[in-house]
């Protein structure tokens, strides 16, 4: 058996199981493949939402409730951009401002996004791998009832509100896998691939667009493992559930089942959801069930426990 | 007698005679050409100095002490970079970066650094124009015992300790005079031309060397008044005098007189150098003794309005 695992990653939810998973695997045997479909340029800096959420929650240095940026963050720069008349409808705290200054800087000078998301990780301590799912530039696009959102003006601006028809993923088709993408998931030790409960459209199916990434996955021979971000009928943040109501995958948390049905051998689902296994027909992916709910550090790595011993049945 | 002033202004010791300006007279009546020599890209910033120290001394939102920044400033951004590893030698306070950040977004929109300066100039509630000598990019470089280095190398890094052979101020050439400085310059309406006490090769050399702006400046008809940057030997700020000695100008006070003949009617000294009007033989520049050490800001406008008597007089 091997003991590399790879986790599929967004950003607050998927990073928690993240951070559960770093406290149990060596630095070596964690590749952390994170979306940057949501990464944008703003005042005049590259922001990785996405990266910055996992990197900073694995460095145990986020903002424990509000699901972005620093904890013990000042804001002095975003009031002084309002004042002197500035874009102030995304807020970026100092210390968060001085990471998208040096990454921009960096990237400006020729870095990959792969080279400076290892380099802060480093920086701020994390020695497990959090790479991006590519280095070429990925769009999430939102086809809504307001028109086309770019993925910040349809979660921050406008808050979620607008029903969505379609997602694209502009420029996926024209993304490449990167070497350590490439390496994580040939690896001849790998254990499993865990896809981490963060928003099916927003997080995880950018990263499965990448070009070639979702083939590789489907030919795997050791076990994939899907955490469902949907508790009783309810995403526990963000606008999973409403989304899979509005592009017609019904039935709660197994509308997840429906959309990785190609490439996980298990869904893990929350105890909570218990009765969907009699609505389950079919024979693949497996239903698994546990609480994945984790609002404490202990349940993240009780989580990432689970999923491990799950991966070792699987495969086993 | 026209009632316009323009004043071609430094940093620091300039932009306290142009405060002392900005509170006698109307908007509209005074004119501050600065020198964007020493302007800069750090972090990815485009950072102009002396247009921020003359901007922020005129909002009266600058340190009083230091001589650059802003007061009642925070450092978090700066303390962050040099945690990730940043380049930390150039001190950006979290205000200051603010502004740093939407002047460059605003440059790279293709703004003109003249319609940048007075968006921030009227987001600080400063009414009088603040102008860029030029808006193409002008660079003054040093040629030392430590080899070319730019301005801020030597300011900042190397701390005015390399001798100085000579300066250059590349790009000076293709400058060319914007529409503003222009009108400033050929207004019916002028009533003089006052050079601050700002140093002769950092400061007002680069502005001189725009193309055709030192002929215009001789071309004049009005009184054209500088105050020294000089007292008693020694710099007010900064590394005039050093500077002066090592590029062969002595005599203190009275080296200003030579730089400066060709284009300036009267040079007006501190009252301590009341001696050096026995060894000045020329009849051009006329000296004017005053005291022009500005420690208060009753001072600065008390040498502002000795500076309107004197060019009222010359002109008369």
């Amino acid at each position: 058996m091997g003991t590399r695992v790879v986790a599929l990653c967004g950003g607050v939810g998927g990073a928690k199981l993240a951070y559960g998973l770093s406290r149990l695997l060596r630095p070596e045997d964690l590749c952390i493949i994170v979306n940057t479909g949501d990464d944008f340029e703003h005042l005049g800096l590259h922001i990785c939402p996405d990266i910055d959420t996992v990197t900073y929650t694995l460095a145990d240095v986020a903002h424990a409730g509000q699901g972005w940026g620093r904890a013990d963050e000042q804001w002095m720069v975003m009031q002084e951009i309002e004042r002197l008349g500035g874009e102030s409808w995304f807020k970026l705290g100092d210390r968060d401002i001085a990471l998208h200054l040096l990454r921009t800087q960096k990237m400006r000078a020729g870095s990959t996004l792969t080279e400076v998301s290892a380099y802060f990780a480093a920086k701020l301590g994390v020695r497990h791998s959090v790479v991006p799912m590519c280095n070429q530039r990925v769009r999430t696009v939102l086809e809504t009832e307001a028109g086309e959102l770019a993925f910040q003006e349809y979660f921050v601006k406008h808050q979620c509100e607008p029903i969505v028809h379609a997602l694209q993923y502009a420029g996926a088709d024209d993304a490449g896998l990167t070497p350590e993408v490439t390496h994580a998931l040939q690896d001849d030790n790998l254990r499993g691939v865990i896809v981490c409960p963060s928003n099916p459209y927003l997080s995880i199916a950018p990263i499965l667009a990448v070009s070639g990434l979702r083939a590789r996955l489907r030919a795997l021979s050791v076990p994939v493992l899907a955490v469902s971000p949907i508790v009783a009928g309810q995403a526990l943040k963000g606008p999973a559930a409403k989304m899979m109501h509005e592009l017609g995958h019904h039935g709660g948390a197994l509308g997840i089942a429906n959309l990785y049905a190609d490439f996980i051998d298990a869904l893990m689902l929350d105890t909570q959801d218990f009765a969907l296994a009699g609505r389950h027909n079919a024979v693949s992916p497996r239903l698994l069930f546990g609480n994945i709910i984790m609002t404490s550090r202990d349940e993240r790595v009780e989580l990432a426990r689970t999923c491990l011993d799950h991966l070792d049945h699987l495969g086993g």
